[in-house]
């Protein structure tokens, strides 16, 4: 077997938050790319925090990272033998499936081919193809153009503003005309995001009055939060929501290296899932009454939609009606009958 | 002082479930309608859960019902005078601000005429103006026209089904090609949901095996959602969600009767402020990559988009990347220079 090929395996499953000793670093092989398949020698890493649910039984979905296996990471390397023709030697790609070694071997298909119109000679340096100029930037612009419907004049909130994928978010919310009041905890990075990357403001979650301070960042409401955090930071930012908001579930740091759920639905789902929650308010669409109102009057009489009263005489029965209501001991549309 | 109008008051508010000694029934003044107004006789009142929310502080909102109020009802009944030209004696009506009495005034704008198409002679049971054709059915065809972007052959669940906008919105999930599952507690309720109404199924959230009754009856998983409950239904339809799946909030009895918000970011404001939740899931996006790299090269060069980068040298370091990331010790992007 050849060697020359470093990798860092998973030794055992972290309990918690990962330790150095959970990983080695072992000399394993250079691998040989079989038909379609490129040779990719790594020269970097990105170190994602959603990694984490890769590593060990968690509480949302199914580890795919065990003792022994090389541990996961999006690389970007350059591609040193090719047996896939679409896919030049020398072109620098990114891929996800490049983990953490030298050498990867993956299918031409699983390789993306970085644009030297972006990343050549008077472009991007290559290492931001791994952030503000990839995956992590991506996820802040899709946030933006495909989730949060935001206006000019709207106030946008996300927290791990000193991140990547924060201050990128922040500063495309700016770009479209949006007030941008970033969430994050060291003090250079608070700096950071209102000096260098321009937000409008920028709250320590870690300060003893930090609800306080944010709802002063924030004097019209939060129309748009991108979250990342959940746990303190949602539960601070969600009664600042304004009618109609709109929160973009990116991530929830806080859940990552808890073995077990938090109590109560978890909002974790939303993120796994990609799900699309809505608070329904009737108020909203009274304009479909009269559609609404045709149907019915046809399914009902015809006898095609069940129905069913529950029915109390006298206006002293309501507190009884009210309460058999939050209890579910009604059966069918409460009334009373005056 | 006229008399003549009978009236529920509040007379505390309730600690816990409303008891029939929180009100007291008065003899109050029979109303005269002022300017643009109209006198209506009430003859139906609608007993609502959401209702609760008026009474007493509250962690959703602001009490809008105190002790000597009137006590809040969507009402229908009969306008007995008016002076307000658009609304006929006669004609019946329902309204928000009916209150729990026998007469009141409001102003000709807030009231709703029933169509005599719909509810006149040979049509519909005035009564289903409060219920299956009125505001609780509209909830249900609401969130079954603009919230629930459901399929023929998807699977609908909606707890509360034997409640009026449950067993409407089951009734229309089937009407539009869905499956619709129910969940309900007493066995008649059950009966009558895959009975009278045609669901394909109910669960009752009595049994001490709900969760695995619930995915028995959900084998392709949840597409839509409609949720009345929160709490332990919530939690137990969640991990059931397909993936892109939709949950339409429009109740959480489960927390009406609470004083304190449950631990944790509350669901309950996602209805309180009508919010939209999405999960983001970058891979889903992959086709705005070449815009989004184009918008990138532009901005980052010319110096109006600000990035950091956090990184350490060598495969050996991904470990401690790792636990940065994951505690917010990183500053920018994390990555690893092989």
């Amino acid at each position: 077997m050849t060697t020359g090929n470093r990798q860092l395996r998973v030794k055992k499953w972290p309990d918690g938050l990962p330790q150095p000793d959970d990983f080695e670093l072992v000399d394993g092989a250079v691998p040989e790319p079989g038909d379609a398949q490129v040779l990719i020698r790594n020269l970097w890493l990105s170190i994602d925090p959603y990694y984490r649910h890769s590593l060990g039984p968690r509480f949302l979905g199914t580890p795919f990272r065990h003792p022994g296996d090389v541990m996961m990471a999006v690389t970007l390397g350059q591609v040193v033998k090719s047996r896939d023709p679409r896919v030049a030697e020398g072109a620098y790609v990114t891929t996800l499936k490049g983990d953490m070694q030298d050498f990867v071997a993956v299918d031409g298909r699983d390789v993306r081919i970085l644009p030297p119109a972006v990343f050549g000679p008077g472009g991007l340096p290559l290492s931001t193809a791994l952030g503000v100029a990839g995956m992590p930037g991506l996820t802040a612009y899709t946030a933006m153009v495909a989730h949060a419907r935001g206006r000019p004049g709207e106030t946008f909130v996300v927290s791990s503003a000193g991140g990547c994928v924060g201050a990128t978010a922040g500063q495309l919310a700016r770009m479209m005309g949006m007030r941008a009041v970033g969430i994050a905890g060291a003090p250079e990075k608070l700096a950071w995001v209102t000096g260098k990357a321009g937000f409008d403001a920028c709250v320590s979650y870690k300060s003893a009055d930090f609800a306080a301070e944010l709802a002063a960042a924030c004097p019209r409401g939060i129309d748009v939060n991108m979250e990342h955090v959940g746990g303190a930071v949602l539960a601070a930012i969600l009664p600042l929501m304004v009618y109609g908001g709109r929160v973009v579930l990116s991530g929830l740091i806080d859940q990552y290296n808890q073995a077990v759920a938090p109590p109560g639905p978890n909002w974790g789902v939303i993120v796994a899932r990609s799900l699309t929650v809505t608070g329904l308010r009737v108020f909203d669409h009274m304009a479909l009454m009269p559609e609404f109102e045709r149907l019915m009057a046809a399914r009902v009489l015809d006898g095609s939609l069940a129905y069913a009263e529950d029915v109390l005489e006298g206006l002293e029965q309501a507190p009884v009606s009210l309460a058999r209501v939050l209890t579910g001991a009604n059966f069918g549309k409460s009334l009373i009958r005056l």
